[in-house]
């Protein structure tokens, strides 16, 4: 394939369509470009409207940083409209959708598509998140602590547990051993926060339950006593706000625990009078799967968490769609929460012959954003999701599948979300990077792609950098990919702090803040105060275009743009020296003339007429600011 | 990426699956096969289950022919389950979809996928069609021809003609000149058609309407008196069946023709009292888009042809709902048909804010299904229409997509469906060839692909054999990937008897048969009747497995396989020779020891570990029928 055609690219940005986010009716202007020169005799756009194909022949506009711009009119008659770029060279017709350049007629499946009745929450885009795990986060008011012994839950006791205590001991599904982490702690570090340069919060589940996760939630219209109640998210989230902070809810719709008072199974926090369980004759009974025997569906097969049955339409007016119901009681002040995260969204709704998924969530979306506008639908599910991701039913998933997966697996961690037998100890390689990430992107409309939460560390995942196995310079290079994708990153509490952990279960990524550190001196703290201050002083890394400029081997580079400015990533995963060469021609820009990075690291590098080649040192990871030409 | 990759296969045929139209509740074996001696440690099925994935470790099981077999159980839990394959070799682990392999983890988009609720139309794989367009085929009964000056539409008359009138003078838009073909004549030649090797017909419009096309519909509850009216549809399916013929129709419910009973614009065929057009308290009124000046929308914006307005209840009861509905009425004795072809089903129930095509389809599926379980629902749509092909909606589409336009391309004909300024001289490659139809095919389940309804020619394309720009042997080249692909393969009328016509006009592939000749040995009629014998006599042509196992620059090639026998189709659209490199080991098989083909064309090879070295002449098109190894 010819070396231009690689410069062939539009996006969904404002510098590309004239209204990303266009209403039905209006006609956007939509642009594509390619190197000057090129030999392009004509550009068609193609356009869907109805089923119906349209040609409209593009108008050859100016160039700008080498680049020649086309541009063609695309009416917006209906709440999805599709377009492709055909482009008549000398020697043949090519294609360009959202997965690149075919010689052949394309698939529709990455088509670019604009909504016209999609509301973006537009401040996902521009946020740095910070997930919190409330209960090992900061203690503010030790006077709603767990005690030892307060209550039991299936035979294992709450236990009282100090701040400094040593976790190393932490066994798999040991959930009862409370440090005291609470909403007012979250509340009194906000200034530490907004000082990192987080812009909105993602919080684990705070309802009230039993465990220290409380994905058993025992009552969803209740913050946890011991997380300082419902108060104490009013304050919450008003001091937040007040500092420019948003604050997102985990919630699992998908089961309650066992002991919630809709099911109520041991009567620990309710009398045995009320709930499913014990009482057939129950209004919840219906909310749940109950078999005639007086058995019942748990998620995963687990009885500790009973499956919510959603043909029960009472069950849809409780959790989403009254006016005191629970997703939208806390939407509403004195709460205002800016959005939820729901809890094994990939398995919600789904039952058999009960496949509800996709009637589900168009309504959940419905009810949301009729409390608030802006607020965001953030969904647990780890694999492949592109159907969801559509505009009408979530915003963006937990996005491991184009983003800690795929960087994990190219730093040379094994993929810890396929069967212990298929991990290979062979890294990911750059066209594999590449492929992966873009056939996930290639389906999303662009709108949808600045959504994304791009997460390396979880409460679900062993943080990368307590990673033995996984070099040192790793974790920055995870940063800087995360940071690069359009739309919001994620920082995981503790990974700012090099909190320390294990990797053989979920607790070792769940300590207990190091508040006694020197946090901000720490390798962890400059690297995402440096990741933050930048995202926050360069459109080009929240607003910008993305494409991957290079991809071989051991190293990949991927570039995010605007008109005026231009970054690129470089990572290479090798124990050598490698080369790349950067065709920095193809977004209009060049390379700083010291070779120096934005963290000053310096590389050598050779211009050519396309770009640069660069000399890599080992395990790069590197981010240029590069300027145009 | 090393060999053996390539020789990794499954596919959703009964032979790699133990039911390939499973029942809820079931529990399927799955099978994947790769080279025997392959550095293969572990094999794994990947199955998601209400969302969840699930890994089962596949066993090793007997080796076949040089090829591995590893199978393992698939619980059948819900309407579609969805699994790809895992294989942990011994350098790395490789994932399988239906798209091939990848390093990384695959999208959904292209995994295999299980119907526990679809019904097949198992006869469809099975048929060869032959699409009639009726005016044009036989003149069965001379005494219900229409005659001259016998009506005028829109100011033209109706014009008799002579059968063998030359037609080379017919223009664009001459729809008016009828030669007097009708269903009589179809009948009378049903033993011609089982003689060439035709199962089933698909006849082009032959409800009520003043054109020859008879898209322009006035009454879809009665056959065109010009073509002999109900009762020879009656006796057409009645003598069809009793050969062993299925018959389907063609209907367009998209719109109907400005004179349709329904709108009667103009009051030529009923009295000007009834209809939408001139009565806006008609009760067919709600039937169409009609603005608030009494101006309508038309089917792509031509007033003949109002659309049909599908927010209509009354509409939906009209044509598919009620007992007496069009659809249904057609599909109960005494006409009995087998299927419907849908009119521009592309762009079917879909205008602007409304957007009505999935809600309408699968309703649509569900009433036709009802009449006859067997009945086959083919759609026009030549574009990527994935989504439709699911299992709820359509069987197949009218497969130009994957097809007539692929195949055409890579003979040399400009691609019809584009803006002329972008057909290019250029042919298509090998590459591209397979690109293009695994890609669409990929996102099919199994159980549809070979639903569908393969074709080269039609009414709506110029003829390839009377194209004076393709190479002479292209028609054998297109005929033979038509009948290689997993469907029904369909002849358009004529194309087996050498029929005239020309390239500028839909009229110039509408001429009347050429009953004069002598078609039994036209290179036609020896072709198709070739194609014909073929496909009834080997089941690996019916229902075998599928493979491009060669594709690089003007050459290609297409196994069909079961584990008894197996055929390789070699294209070449090259002026030189050429050399492929099959690899038959992939399939079991060997060439045949004199190198001669089902046609008796002979070609030089060289045998090799993998398979053979073959030396194509120029333009080959050879189908060879390989032993197993």
């Amino acid at each position: 394939m010819d070396k231009w055609l690689d410069s062939v690219y539009s996006d969904g940005t404002g510098e590309f369509v004239s209204s990303p986010a266009p209403r039905m009716g209006e006609t956007v202007q939509v642009r594509l470009r390619v190197l000057d020169g090129a030999p392009v005799k004509r550009v068609f756009l193609r356009s869907l409207h109805n089923g119906l194909q349209s040609f409209t022949e593009m108008e050859r506009r100016k160039a700008l940083h080498g680049l020649r711009y086309y541009e063609a009119p695309l009416p917006i008659n209906e709440p999805r409209v599709e377009y492709c770029f055909c482009i008549a060279a000398t020697d043949a017709t090519y294609y360009y959708t959202q997965m690149g350049i075919t010689g052949y007629v394309p698939d529709h499946i990455c088509n670019f598509a604009l909504l016209s009745d999609y509301v973006q929450p537009e401040w996902v885009r521009d946020t740095v998140f910070y997930q919190i795990f409330p209960e090992r986060f900061c203690n503010g008011d030790p006077s709603n602590d767990v005690t030892t012994g307060e209550y039991y839950v299936g035979g294992c006791p709450a236990l009282h547990r100090e701040w400094d205590d040593q976790v190393l001991d932490y066994q798999q599904g040991r959930c009862m051993d409370f440090y005291g982490g609470d909403l007012e702690g979250v509340r009194l570090k906000l200034p530490y926060l907004k000082k990192l340069g987080v812009t909105a919060l993602y919080l684990n589940p705070i309802f009230a339950g039993p465990s220290v996760h409380k994905y058993d939630c025992v009552d969803y219209f209740h913050v946890d006593p011991h997380f300082g109640g419902d108060d104490a998210l009013a304050e919450l989230t008003r001091d937040a706000h007040e500092q420019g902070i948003r604050v997102v809810l985990d919630i699992s719709i998908n089961h309650t625990g066992s002991n919630h008072l809709w099911f109520n199974k041991d009567g620990v926090f309710f009398p045995k009078t009320v709930g499913a369980y014990n009482n057939p004759e129950s209004p919840e009974r219906s909310f749940y799967y109950f078999n005639e025997d007086g058995s019942y569906h748990g998620w995963y097969g687990n009885a500790h968490m009973p499956t919510l049955n959603y043909t029960s339409q009472k069950l849809r007016d409780a959790v989403y769609r009254a006016q005191d119901s629970v997703l939208r009681k806390w939407l509403k002040p004195p709460y205002n929460i800016d959005g939820w995260r729901f809890d094994v969204a990939d398995t919600f709704g789904r039952h058999d012959s009960i496949q509800l998924a996709h009637t589900l969530w168009p309504e959940i979306r419905r009810a949301i954003r009729e409390e608030n506008p802006q607020a965001y639908i953030l969904a647990e599910d780890w694999g492949d999701c592109a159907q969801y991701l559509q505009g009408t039913e979530w915003d963006s998933t937990m996005n491991y599948f184009g983003c800690a997966r795929v960087i994990r697996e190219f730093l040379g961690q094994r993929d810890l979300f396929l069967h212990p037998l298929l991990r290979s100890e062979k890294k990911m390689t750059g066209e594999d990077v590449k492929a992966r990430v873009m056939q996930h992107l290639a389906k999303l409309p662009w709108v949808i792609r600045e959504n994304q939460f791009n997460l390396i560390d979880s409460h679900d995942v062993p943080r990368l950098h307590n990673d033995p196995a996984i070099d040192s310079r790793a974790r920055k290079a995870a940063a800087i990919f995360q940071f690069i994708l359009p739309g919001a990153a994620s920082i995981y509490y503790g990974d700012e702090a090099d909190i320390g952990g294990t990797v053989d279960s979920n607790e070792g990524c769940r300590w207990p803040m190091p508040w006694d550190k020197e946090i901000e001196e720490t390798e962890g703290y400059r690297l995402y105060h440096a990741m933050c201050s930048l995202k926050a002083a360069h459109r080009a890394l929240r607003e910008g275009g993305m494409k991957f400029i290079f991809a071989k081997g051991p190293v990949f580079a991927i570039a995010r743009f605007t008109l005026e400015e231009a970054f690129v990533a470089v990572l290479s995963n090798s124990d050598r020296e490698e080369t790349a060469e950067l065709p920095l021609c193809e977004i209009g820009a060049r390379m700083p003339e010291n070779g120096a990075d934005v963290f000053g690291n310096t590389v050598g590098f050779t211009p050519v007429s396309t770009g640069a080649v660069l000399t890599l040192p080992p395990h790069a990871a590197l981010l240029f600011n590069c300027p145009m030409v």
